[in-house]
Protein backbone atom coordinates (compact mmCIF):
# COMPACT_ATOMS: atom_id res chain seq x y z
CA UNK A 1 0.00 0.00 0.00
CA UNK A 2 1.73 3.18 -1.31
CA UNK A 3 1.42 6.38 1.06
CA UNK A 4 -1.64 8.14 1.49
CA UNK A 5 -1.77 12.04 2.72
CA UNK A 6 -4.41 14.06 3.43
CA UNK A 7 -4.55 18.13 4.34
CA UNK A 8 -7.37 18.60 6.33
CA UNK A 9 -8.01 21.98 7.88
CA UNK A 10 -4.17 23.38 7.66
CA UNK A 11 -2.68 19.81 8.76
CA UNK A 12 -0.99 17.10 6.58
CA UNK A 13 -2.18 13.85 8.31
CA UNK A 14 -2.24 9.61 6.77
CA UNK A 15 -5.73 9.89 5.05
CA UNK A 16 -6.55 6.73 7.04
CA UNK A 17 -6.12 8.77 10.36
CA UNK A 18 -8.03 11.96 8.92
CA UNK A 19 -11.22 12.33 10.64
CA UNK A 20 -13.81 15.12 10.96
CA UNK A 21 -16.59 15.67 13.70
CA UNK A 22 -19.88 14.22 13.76
CA UNK A 23 -21.18 17.24 14.07
CA UNK A 24 -19.87 18.58 10.76
CA UNK A 25 -22.34 19.64 8.84
CA UNK A 26 -20.75 17.56 5.58
CA UNK A 27 -21.69 14.65 7.21
CA UNK A 28 -25.37 15.54 8.90
CA UNK A 29 -26.90 17.83 5.88
CA UNK A 30 -24.48 17.19 2.58
CA UNK A 31 -24.03 20.77 3.33
CA UNK A 32 -20.69 21.67 1.41
CA UNK A 33 -19.00 21.06 -2.11
CA UNK A 34 -16.17 19.05 -4.15
CA UNK A 35 -13.77 19.14 -6.68
CA UNK A 36 -11.82 15.83 -8.45
CA UNK A 37 -8.92 17.19 -10.55
CA UNK A 38 -6.66 14.64 -12.77
CA UNK A 39 -2.98 14.34 -12.11
CA UNK A 40 -0.99 13.17 -15.04
CA UNK A 41 2.61 12.78 -15.35
CA UNK A 42 2.74 14.22 -11.44
CA UNK A 43 0.70 17.79 -12.90
CA UNK A 44 -2.75 18.84 -12.32
CA UNK A 45 -4.70 19.10 -15.42
CA UNK A 46 -7.08 22.39 -15.98
CA UNK A 47 -6.78 22.83 -12.33
CA UNK A 48 -7.53 26.28 -13.14
CA UNK A 49 -11.13 25.34 -14.42
CA UNK A 50 -11.80 23.25 -11.13
CA UNK A 51 -10.49 26.14 -9.03
CA UNK A 52 -12.96 28.29 -10.75
CA UNK A 53 -15.63 26.10 -10.21
CA UNK A 54 -14.91 25.32 -6.26
CA UNK A 55 -15.66 29.06 -6.41
CA UNK A 56 -19.07 29.21 -8.14
CA UNK A 57 -19.91 26.27 -6.12
CA UNK A 58 -19.01 27.41 -3.18
CA UNK A 59 -20.48 30.88 -3.68
CA UNK A 60 -24.04 29.61 -4.76
CA UNK A 61 -24.27 28.33 -1.45
CA UNK A 62 -22.60 30.43 0.38
CA UNK A 63 -19.23 28.78 2.16
CA UNK A 64 -16.64 31.31 2.21
CA UNK A 65 -13.45 29.52 0.88
CA UNK A 66 -10.68 29.67 4.10
CA UNK A 67 -7.77 29.02 1.69
CA UNK A 68 -7.41 31.40 -1.63
CA UNK A 69 -7.41 29.53 -5.20
CA UNK A 70 -3.88 29.65 -5.33
CA UNK A 71 -3.10 28.47 -1.69
CA UNK A 72 -5.11 25.40 -2.56
CA UNK A 73 -2.98 24.68 -6.02
CA UNK A 74 0.05 24.56 -3.42
CA UNK A 75 -1.66 22.14 -1.43
CA UNK A 76 -2.68 20.27 -4.38
CA UNK A 77 1.08 20.17 -5.89
CA UNK A 78 2.09 19.31 -2.03
CA UNK A 79 -0.09 16.09 -1.83
CA UNK A 80 0.90 14.63 -5.28
CA UNK A 81 4.57 15.10 -4.00
CA UNK A 82 3.82 13.62 -0.78
CA UNK A 83 2.29 10.88 -2.22
CA UNK A 84 4.55 10.12 -5.42
CA UNK A 85 1.47 10.56 -7.46
CA UNK A 86 1.94 10.36 -11.52
CA UNK A 87 -1.17 9.55 -12.84
CA UNK A 88 -4.20 10.15 -10.40
CA UNK A 89 -7.00 12.26 -8.69
CA UNK A 90 -6.63 15.18 -6.23
CA UNK A 91 -9.97 14.94 -4.35
CA UNK A 92 -11.16 18.15 -2.36
CA UNK A 93 -14.44 19.02 0.06
CA UNK A 94 -15.08 22.19 1.53
CA UNK A 95 -18.00 21.94 3.82
CA UNK A 96 -19.82 24.74 6.06
CA UNK A 97 -18.15 23.08 9.02
CA UNK A 98 -18.97 21.86 12.77
CA UNK A 99 -21.94 23.02 15.18
CA UNK A 100 -22.46 22.39 18.32
CA UNK A 101 -26.03 21.58 17.60
CA UNK A 102 -27.80 20.35 14.47
CA UNK A 103 -30.27 22.81 12.93
CA UNK A 104 -31.03 23.13 9.46
CA UNK A 105 -30.36 26.71 9.56
CA UNK A 106 -26.66 27.22 9.51
CA UNK A 107 -25.50 29.98 11.75
CA UNK A 108 -22.97 32.63 10.56
CA UNK A 109 -19.62 33.02 10.54
CA UNK A 110 -19.30 29.15 10.82
CA UNK A 111 -15.66 28.02 9.99
CA UNK A 112 -16.13 25.89 7.10
CA UNK A 113 -13.83 21.84 6.88
CA UNK A 114 -11.91 22.37 3.81
CA UNK A 115 -10.22 18.70 2.91
CA UNK A 116 -8.02 17.23 0.37
CA UNK A 117 -6.15 14.08 -1.01
CA UNK A 118 -5.02 11.99 -3.45
CA UNK A 119 -6.42 8.91 -5.51
CA UNK A 120 -3.63 6.72 -7.54
CA UNK A 121 -5.58 5.87 -10.52
CA UNK A 122 -4.00 4.90 -13.98
CA UNK A 123 -6.14 6.96 -16.95
CA UNK A 124 -4.37 5.55 -19.61
CA UNK A 125 -4.73 1.76 -18.70
CA UNK A 126 -8.52 2.34 -18.82
CA UNK A 127 -9.66 -1.09 -20.39
CA UNK A 128 -12.57 0.89 -21.86
CA UNK A 129 -10.46 2.67 -24.13
CA UNK A 130 -10.87 0.05 -26.67
CA UNK A 131 -13.48 -2.19 -24.83
CA UNK A 132 -16.29 0.77 -24.76
CA UNK A 133 -18.25 1.13 -21.75
CA UNK A 134 -22.08 0.11 -21.10
CA UNK A 135 -24.27 2.42 -20.01
CA UNK A 136 -27.75 2.38 -19.03
CA UNK A 137 -30.60 4.68 -19.24
CA UNK A 138 -32.06 5.78 -15.81
CA UNK A 139 -34.69 8.16 -14.30
CA UNK A 140 -32.91 11.91 -13.43
CA UNK A 141 -33.98 11.65 -9.95
CA UNK A 142 -31.90 14.50 -8.67
CA UNK A 143 -32.16 17.70 -7.05
CA UNK A 144 -33.10 20.68 -9.67
CA UNK A 145 -29.38 22.69 -9.09
CA UNK A 146 -26.83 20.23 -10.59
CA UNK A 147 -24.77 23.03 -11.33
CA UNK A 148 -23.93 23.32 -8.14
CA UNK A 149 -21.34 20.40 -7.45
CA UNK A 150 -22.71 19.66 -4.31
CA UNK A 151 -21.91 16.56 -2.06
CA UNK A 152 -25.69 15.87 -1.84
CA UNK A 153 -25.03 12.80 -3.94
CA UNK A 154 -26.98 9.97 -3.06
CA UNK A 155 -29.15 9.74 -6.26
CA UNK A 156 -25.88 9.51 -8.20
CA UNK A 157 -24.66 6.67 -5.92
CA UNK A 158 -28.65 4.96 -6.77
CA UNK A 159 -28.08 5.66 -10.16
CA UNK A 160 -24.45 3.91 -10.15
CA UNK A 161 -25.90 0.96 -8.17
CA UNK A 162 -28.06 0.42 -10.96
CA UNK A 163 -25.73 0.46 -13.55
CA UNK A 164 -23.61 -1.98 -11.69
CA UNK A 165 -26.46 -4.31 -11.58
CA UNK A 166 -27.21 -4.22 -15.06
CA UNK A 167 -23.32 -5.04 -16.02
CA UNK A 168 -22.97 -1.33 -17.44
CA UNK A 169 -20.69 1.37 -15.85
CA UNK A 170 -22.48 4.45 -15.99
CA UNK A 171 -25.83 5.69 -16.11
CA UNK A 172 -27.12 8.50 -18.18
CA UNK A 173 -30.38 10.02 -16.50
CA UNK A 174 -33.53 10.76 -18.67
CA UNK A 175 -35.34 14.00 -17.49
CA UNK A 176 -38.54 14.77 -19.99
CA UNK A 177 -37.13 12.58 -22.21
CA UNK A 178 -33.58 13.73 -23.04
CA UNK A 179 -30.04 12.62 -21.09
CA UNK A 180 -29.41 15.42 -18.93
CA UNK A 181 -25.66 14.03 -18.20
CA UNK A 182 -23.87 10.63 -16.61
CA UNK A 183 -24.51 9.95 -12.53
CA UNK A 184 -20.61 11.25 -13.10
CA UNK A 185 -20.10 12.20 -16.40
CA UNK A 186 -21.12 14.55 -19.77
CA UNK A 187 -22.70 12.72 -22.18
CA UNK A 188 -21.67 13.24 -25.80
CA UNK A 189 -22.70 12.02 -29.27
CA UNK A 190 -21.74 12.35 -32.57
CA UNK A 191 -24.60 12.10 -34.50
CA UNK A 192 -25.56 10.83 -37.74
CA UNK A 193 -24.02 14.22 -39.69
CA UNK A 194 -20.79 14.31 -37.63
CA UNK A 195 -21.57 16.82 -35.39
CA UNK A 196 -20.81 16.67 -31.70
CA UNK A 197 -23.54 16.83 -29.68
CA UNK A 198 -24.22 17.81 -25.98
CA UNK A 199 -26.23 19.19 -23.22
CA UNK A 200 -26.42 23.31 -23.34
CA UNK A 201 -25.65 24.74 -19.78
CA UNK A 202 -28.21 24.81 -17.37
CA UNK A 203 -28.77 24.25 -13.87
CA UNK A 204 -30.23 20.70 -15.41
CA UNK A 205 -26.47 19.10 -15.71
CA UNK A 206 -22.98 19.89 -14.06
CA UNK A 207 -20.84 22.46 -15.94
CA UNK A 208 -18.33 19.94 -16.90
CA UNK A 209 -14.69 21.05 -17.03
CA UNK A 210 -13.31 18.25 -19.12
CA UNK A 211 -16.87 18.95 -21.51
CA UNK A 212 -15.60 22.75 -21.32
CA UNK A 213 -12.10 21.42 -22.10
CA UNK A 214 -13.24 18.86 -25.15
CA UNK A 215 -15.63 21.29 -26.94
CA UNK A 216 -13.11 23.49 -27.27
CA UNK A 217 -10.51 20.75 -28.93
CA UNK A 218 -13.61 19.67 -30.95
CA UNK A 219 -13.60 22.96 -32.28
CA UNK A 220 -9.63 23.69 -33.01
CA UNK A 221 -9.65 19.86 -35.08
CA UNK A 222 -12.94 20.82 -36.56
CA UNK A 223 -15.98 18.60 -35.61
CA UNK A 224 -18.65 20.74 -35.46
CA UNK A 225 -20.35 21.09 -32.60
CA UNK A 226 -24.23 21.34 -31.13
CA UNK A 227 -24.97 21.82 -27.67
CA UNK A 228 -28.53 20.41 -27.89
CA UNK A 229 -30.10 18.18 -25.52
CA UNK A 230 -30.72 14.94 -27.39
CA UNK A 231 -32.59 11.63 -26.48
CA UNK A 232 -31.74 7.82 -25.62
CA UNK A 233 -32.83 7.03 -29.47
CA UNK A 234 -30.90 9.62 -30.83
CA UNK A 235 -28.09 8.13 -28.93
CA UNK A 236 -28.65 4.66 -30.17
CA UNK A 237 -28.89 5.81 -33.73
CA UNK A 238 -25.79 8.00 -33.62
CA UNK A 239 -22.30 7.02 -34.93
CA UNK A 240 -20.10 7.73 -31.90
CA UNK A 241 -20.90 8.32 -28.15
CA UNK A 242 -19.05 9.21 -24.98
CA UNK A 243 -18.44 10.12 -21.85
CA UNK A 244 -15.84 13.31 -20.52
CA UNK A 245 -15.47 13.43 -16.71
CA UNK A 246 -11.74 14.57 -14.72
CA UNK A 247 -11.36 10.87 -13.72
CA UNK A 248 -11.90 9.60 -17.10
CA UNK A 249 -11.23 11.84 -19.96
CA UNK A 250 -12.85 11.15 -22.79
CA UNK A 251 -13.82 7.54 -22.76
CA UNK A 252 -16.26 5.46 -25.73
CA UNK A 253 -19.52 4.49 -24.86
CA UNK A 254 -20.65 1.48 -27.29
CA UNK A 255 -23.75 0.17 -25.75
CA UNK A 256 -26.56 1.30 -24.13
CA UNK A 257 -29.55 -0.29 -22.43
CA UNK A 258 -27.76 -3.55 -24.05
CA UNK A 259 -28.22 -2.24 -27.44
CA UNK A 260 -25.15 -2.18 -29.39
CA UNK A 261 -23.79 1.72 -30.73
CA UNK A 262 -23.06 1.68 -34.76
CA UNK A 263 -20.89 -1.64 -35.02
CA UNK A 264 -19.90 -1.49 -31.04
CA UNK A 265 -16.79 -0.10 -31.51
CA UNK A 266 -15.44 2.76 -30.09
CA UNK A 267 -15.41 5.47 -32.88
CA UNK A 268 -13.13 7.62 -34.72
CA UNK A 269 -13.70 10.92 -32.97
CA UNK A 270 -14.25 9.47 -29.95
CA UNK A 271 -10.45 8.54 -30.18
CA UNK A 272 -9.33 11.39 -31.74
CA UNK A 273 -10.58 14.18 -28.83
CA UNK A 274 -9.37 11.62 -26.00
CA UNK A 275 -6.13 12.04 -27.63
CA UNK A 276 -6.30 15.74 -28.29
CA UNK A 277 -7.41 16.48 -24.33
CA UNK A 278 -4.40 13.90 -23.17
CA UNK A 279 -1.79 15.75 -25.59
CA UNK A 280 -3.51 19.29 -24.37
CA UNK A 281 -3.24 18.28 -20.43
CA UNK A 282 0.45 17.19 -20.97
CA UNK A 283 1.54 20.37 -22.99
CA UNK B 1 -23.07 23.17 29.03
CA UNK B 2 -24.49 19.98 30.06
CA UNK B 3 -23.12 16.57 28.93
CA UNK B 4 -23.36 15.49 25.49
CA UNK B 5 -23.04 11.96 24.76
CA UNK B 6 -22.70 10.24 21.16
CA UNK B 7 -22.73 6.32 20.67
CA UNK B 8 -20.94 5.46 17.76
CA UNK B 9 -20.42 2.05 16.41
CA UNK B 10 -20.75 0.50 19.76
CA UNK B 11 -19.02 2.90 21.70
CA UNK B 12 -20.18 5.76 23.68
CA UNK B 13 -18.01 8.81 23.80
CA UNK B 14 -18.19 12.42 24.50
CA UNK B 15 -20.34 14.02 21.44
CA UNK B 16 -17.44 16.81 21.21
CA UNK B 17 -15.02 13.77 20.39
CA UNK B 18 -17.46 11.67 18.27
CA UNK B 19 -15.48 11.77 14.70
CA UNK B 20 -15.89 9.46 11.16
CA UNK B 21 -13.29 9.39 8.31
CA UNK B 22 -13.58 11.33 5.64
CA UNK B 23 -13.89 8.34 3.83
CA UNK B 24 -17.02 7.49 4.95
CA UNK B 25 -19.64 7.82 2.76
CA UNK B 26 -22.03 9.66 4.59
CA UNK B 27 -19.44 12.35 4.47
CA UNK B 28 -18.26 12.10 0.76
CA UNK B 29 -21.65 10.94 -0.76
CA UNK B 30 -24.29 11.78 1.76
CA UNK B 31 -24.57 7.76 0.94
CA UNK B 32 -27.04 8.02 4.49
CA UNK B 33 -30.50 8.25 6.26
CA UNK B 34 -31.30 9.27 9.44
CA UNK B 35 -34.03 9.82 11.97
CA UNK B 36 -34.96 12.47 14.41
CA UNK B 37 -36.82 11.07 17.51
CA UNK B 38 -38.77 13.45 20.33
CA UNK B 39 -38.04 12.84 23.75
CA UNK B 40 -40.72 14.31 26.54
CA UNK B 41 -40.55 13.24 30.06
CA UNK B 42 -37.87 11.39 29.64
CA UNK B 43 -39.61 8.80 27.13
CA UNK B 44 -39.02 8.14 23.63
CA UNK B 45 -42.13 9.44 21.25
CA UNK B 46 -43.59 7.26 18.65
CA UNK B 47 -40.21 5.22 18.61
CA UNK B 48 -41.48 2.32 16.77
CA UNK B 49 -43.25 4.13 13.97
CA UNK B 50 -39.15 6.13 13.85
CA UNK B 51 -37.42 2.81 13.42
CA UNK B 52 -40.29 1.34 11.07
CA UNK B 53 -39.52 4.41 9.11
CA UNK B 54 -35.55 3.92 9.51
CA UNK B 55 -35.52 -0.06 7.98
CA UNK B 56 -37.64 1.21 5.32
CA UNK B 57 -35.38 4.36 4.48
CA UNK B 58 -32.19 2.05 4.54
CA UNK B 59 -33.27 -0.96 2.64
CA UNK B 60 -34.63 1.61 -0.14
CA UNK B 61 -30.53 2.23 -0.35
CA UNK B 62 -29.72 -1.02 0.41
CA UNK B 63 -28.00 -0.45 3.86
CA UNK B 64 -27.95 -3.07 6.46
CA UNK B 65 -28.97 -2.33 10.11
CA UNK B 66 -25.92 -3.37 12.09
CA UNK B 67 -27.92 -3.47 15.02
CA UNK B 68 -31.63 -4.31 14.63
CA UNK B 69 -34.66 -1.90 16.06
CA UNK B 70 -34.74 -3.46 19.82
CA UNK B 71 -31.51 -2.93 19.86
CA UNK B 72 -31.17 0.68 19.12
CA UNK B 73 -34.07 1.53 21.36
CA UNK B 74 -31.81 0.36 23.93
CA UNK B 75 -29.12 2.59 23.27
CA UNK B 76 -31.44 5.56 23.09
CA UNK B 77 -32.97 4.84 26.01
CA UNK B 78 -29.32 4.62 27.33
CA UNK B 79 -28.26 7.49 25.74
CA UNK B 80 -31.39 9.68 27.40
CA UNK B 81 -30.39 8.58 30.76
CA UNK B 82 -27.04 9.37 30.47
CA UNK B 83 -27.35 13.16 29.59
CA UNK B 84 -30.76 13.72 31.84
CA UNK B 85 -32.53 14.49 28.71
CA UNK B 86 -36.39 14.94 29.67
CA UNK B 87 -37.56 17.07 26.52
CA UNK B 88 -35.83 16.81 23.73
CA UNK B 89 -34.20 14.65 20.66
CA UNK B 90 -32.48 11.57 19.80
CA UNK B 91 -30.36 11.95 16.49
CA UNK B 92 -29.75 8.90 14.82
CA UNK B 93 -27.56 8.67 11.29
CA UNK B 94 -27.11 5.57 9.50
CA UNK B 95 -24.53 5.59 6.89
CA UNK B 96 -22.92 2.99 4.21
CA UNK B 97 -19.34 3.16 6.17
CA UNK B 98 -15.71 4.12 4.67
CA UNK B 99 -13.95 2.92 2.08
CA UNK B 100 -10.27 2.89 0.94
CA UNK B 101 -11.16 4.68 -2.15
CA UNK B 102 -13.51 6.85 -3.02
CA UNK B 103 -15.69 5.33 -5.68
CA UNK B 104 -19.15 6.29 -6.54
CA UNK B 105 -19.85 2.54 -6.57
CA UNK B 106 -20.40 0.98 -3.06
CA UNK B 107 -18.34 -2.11 -2.41
CA UNK B 108 -20.23 -5.01 -1.67
CA UNK B 109 -20.14 -5.89 2.35
CA UNK B 110 -19.43 -2.44 3.92
CA UNK B 111 -19.48 -2.11 7.36
CA UNK B 112 -22.36 0.50 7.96
CA UNK B 113 -21.76 3.56 10.65
CA UNK B 114 -24.31 4.04 12.53
CA UNK B 115 -24.52 7.21 14.91
CA UNK B 116 -26.81 7.94 17.75
CA UNK B 117 -26.83 11.30 20.11
CA UNK B 118 -28.81 13.41 22.20
CA UNK B 119 -29.83 17.36 21.71
CA UNK B 120 -31.87 18.91 24.78
CA UNK B 121 -35.37 21.26 23.33
CA UNK B 122 -38.03 22.56 25.54
CA UNK B 123 -40.43 21.96 22.79
CA UNK B 124 -43.26 22.94 25.17
CA UNK B 125 -41.36 26.10 25.66
CA UNK B 126 -41.58 26.92 21.99
CA UNK B 127 -42.73 30.83 21.30
CA UNK B 128 -44.06 29.76 18.28
CA UNK B 129 -46.77 28.06 19.92
CA UNK B 130 -48.55 31.21 21.00
CA UNK B 131 -47.33 33.49 18.52
CA UNK B 132 -47.81 30.90 15.57
CA UNK B 133 -44.78 31.16 12.24
CA UNK B 134 -43.94 32.54 9.44
CA UNK B 135 -43.33 30.67 6.26
CA UNK B 136 -42.44 31.35 2.84
CA UNK B 137 -43.57 29.77 -0.48
CA UNK B 138 -39.74 28.30 -2.21
CA UNK B 139 -39.20 26.50 -5.07
CA UNK B 140 -38.71 22.62 -4.61
CA UNK B 141 -35.21 21.91 -5.77
CA UNK B 142 -35.39 18.64 -4.27
CA UNK B 143 -34.81 15.24 -5.96
CA UNK B 144 -37.56 13.00 -6.30
CA UNK B 145 -36.90 10.13 -3.34
CA UNK B 146 -38.39 12.27 -0.51
CA UNK B 147 -39.38 9.48 1.07
CA UNK B 148 -36.05 7.88 1.73
CA UNK B 149 -35.23 10.01 4.79
CA UNK B 150 -31.48 10.44 3.61
CA UNK B 151 -28.90 12.85 4.55
CA UNK B 152 -28.77 14.66 1.44
CA UNK B 153 -29.82 17.79 2.76
CA UNK B 154 -28.60 20.68 1.30
CA UNK B 155 -32.16 21.53 -0.46
CA UNK B 156 -33.66 21.74 2.86
CA UNK B 157 -30.84 23.96 3.90
CA UNK B 158 -31.14 25.90 0.84
CA UNK B 159 -34.73 26.95 1.48
CA UNK B 160 -34.68 27.42 5.50
CA UNK B 161 -31.68 30.19 4.91
CA UNK B 162 -34.48 31.72 2.36
CA UNK B 163 -36.81 31.36 5.09
CA UNK B 164 -34.20 33.29 7.20
CA UNK B 165 -33.60 35.54 4.82
CA UNK B 166 -36.87 36.89 4.77
CA UNK B 167 -37.53 36.60 8.80
CA UNK B 168 -39.21 33.28 8.23
CA UNK B 169 -38.89 29.88 10.31
CA UNK B 170 -40.13 27.70 7.46
CA UNK B 171 -40.04 26.75 3.73
CA UNK B 172 -43.58 25.70 2.46
CA UNK B 173 -42.00 23.64 -0.87
CA UNK B 174 -43.49 24.36 -4.00
CA UNK B 175 -44.08 21.77 -6.96
CA UNK B 176 -45.98 22.33 -10.34
CA UNK B 177 -48.54 24.69 -8.52
CA UNK B 178 -48.74 22.46 -5.14
CA UNK B 179 -47.01 22.32 -1.61
CA UNK B 180 -45.46 19.40 -1.26
CA UNK B 181 -44.47 19.60 2.34
CA UNK B 182 -42.29 21.91 4.81
CA UNK B 183 -38.23 21.72 4.51
CA UNK B 184 -38.34 19.89 7.79
CA UNK B 185 -42.10 19.46 8.51
CA UNK B 186 -45.54 18.42 7.20
CA UNK B 187 -47.79 21.02 5.98
CA UNK B 188 -51.45 20.98 7.04
CA UNK B 189 -53.97 23.34 6.73
CA UNK B 190 -58.00 23.56 7.79
CA UNK B 191 -60.12 24.76 4.65
CA UNK B 192 -63.08 26.66 4.60
CA UNK B 193 -64.76 23.75 5.63
CA UNK B 194 -63.35 23.06 8.55
CA UNK B 195 -61.26 19.94 7.14
CA UNK B 196 -58.07 19.05 7.72
CA UNK B 197 -56.04 19.41 4.70
CA UNK B 198 -52.70 17.90 4.20
CA UNK B 199 -51.16 15.91 0.98
CA UNK B 200 -51.50 12.32 0.40
CA UNK B 201 -48.13 10.28 0.92
CA UNK B 202 -45.97 9.62 -2.49
CA UNK B 203 -42.25 9.55 -3.26
CA UNK B 204 -42.65 13.70 -3.55
CA UNK B 205 -42.89 13.95 0.08
CA UNK B 206 -41.15 12.30 3.51
CA UNK B 207 -43.95 10.32 5.19
CA UNK B 208 -43.79 11.87 8.54
CA UNK B 209 -44.56 10.11 12.05
CA UNK B 210 -46.13 13.14 13.35
CA UNK B 211 -48.11 13.88 10.37
CA UNK B 212 -49.53 10.08 10.73
CA UNK B 213 -50.06 10.25 14.53
CA UNK B 214 -51.87 13.82 14.16
CA UNK B 215 -54.08 12.75 10.99
CA UNK B 216 -55.09 9.30 13.29
CA UNK B 217 -55.57 11.89 16.13
CA UNK B 218 -57.92 14.48 14.01
CA UNK B 219 -60.21 11.33 13.24
CA UNK B 220 -60.22 10.02 16.70
CA UNK B 221 -61.16 13.87 17.82
CA UNK B 222 -64.06 14.19 14.81
CA UNK B 223 -61.90 17.13 12.53
CA UNK B 224 -62.75 15.36 8.89
CA UNK B 225 -59.47 14.48 7.13
CA UNK B 226 -58.82 15.03 3.19
CA UNK B 227 -55.53 13.82 1.99
CA UNK B 228 -54.85 15.87 -1.21
CA UNK B 229 -52.36 18.52 -2.73
CA UNK B 230 -53.13 22.25 -1.73
CA UNK B 231 -51.71 25.64 -2.91
CA UNK B 232 -50.59 28.46 -1.24
CA UNK B 233 -53.90 30.31 -2.68
CA UNK B 234 -55.44 27.71 -0.55
CA UNK B 235 -53.36 28.40 2.32
CA UNK B 236 -53.42 31.70 2.30
CA UNK B 237 -57.37 32.02 2.14
CA UNK B 238 -57.45 29.07 5.05
CA UNK B 239 -59.22 29.29 8.48
CA UNK B 240 -56.06 27.83 9.95
CA UNK B 241 -52.37 26.05 9.00
CA UNK B 242 -50.21 24.09 10.80
CA UNK B 243 -46.88 22.10 10.73
CA UNK B 244 -45.89 18.94 12.08
CA UNK B 245 -42.43 17.22 12.24
CA UNK B 246 -40.77 14.82 15.57
CA UNK B 247 -38.96 17.82 16.81
CA UNK B 248 -41.62 20.90 17.22
CA UNK B 249 -44.97 17.84 17.49
CA UNK B 250 -47.62 20.31 16.02
CA UNK B 251 -46.98 24.30 15.26
CA UNK B 252 -49.49 27.18 14.07
CA UNK B 253 -48.36 28.86 11.13
CA UNK B 254 -50.01 32.47 10.92
CA UNK B 255 -48.25 34.28 7.84
CA UNK B 256 -47.05 32.64 4.64
CA UNK B 257 -45.13 34.99 2.13
CA UNK B 258 -45.54 38.00 4.26
CA UNK B 259 -49.30 37.41 4.76
CA UNK B 260 -51.77 36.75 7.85
CA UNK B 261 -53.81 33.97 7.76
CA UNK B 262 -57.27 33.81 9.00
CA UNK B 263 -57.02 36.68 11.81
CA UNK B 264 -53.27 35.80 12.44
CA UNK B 265 -53.79 34.03 15.57
CA UNK B 266 -53.32 30.11 16.21
CA UNK B 267 -56.56 28.14 15.28
CA UNK B 268 -58.53 26.18 17.57
CA UNK B 269 -58.12 22.86 15.66
CA UNK B 270 -54.71 23.30 15.25
CA UNK B 271 -54.03 24.27 19.83
CA UNK B 272 -56.55 21.13 20.08
CA UNK B 273 -54.37 18.86 17.79
CA UNK B 274 -51.18 20.02 19.88
CA UNK B 275 -52.65 19.01 22.80
CA UNK B 276 -53.70 15.83 21.63
CA UNK B 277 -50.95 15.14 20.55
CA UNK B 278 -48.81 15.50 23.39
CA UNK B 279 -51.34 13.81 25.20
CA UNK B 280 -50.92 10.74 23.44
CA UNK B 281 -46.96 11.34 23.88
CA UNK B 282 -47.44 11.46 27.63
CA UNK B 283 -49.78 8.68 27.84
Amino acid sequence: MTQRTAWLNGEYLPLAEAKVPVLDRGFLFADGVYEVTAVLDGRLVDSAAHLARLERSAGAIGIPLPVDAAGIAAVERELIARDSITRGLIYLQLTRGGTDDRDFLPRAGMRPTLLMFTQARDFLANPAVEAGMSVISWPELRWTRRDIKSVALLGQVMAKQAAAAAGAQEAWLVEDGFVTEGASSNAMIVDEAGTLVTRSLSNALLHGCTRAAVLALAAQYGVPVAERAFTIAEALAAREAMITSASSFVLPVTRIDGQVIADGRPGPITRRLRELYIAAARA
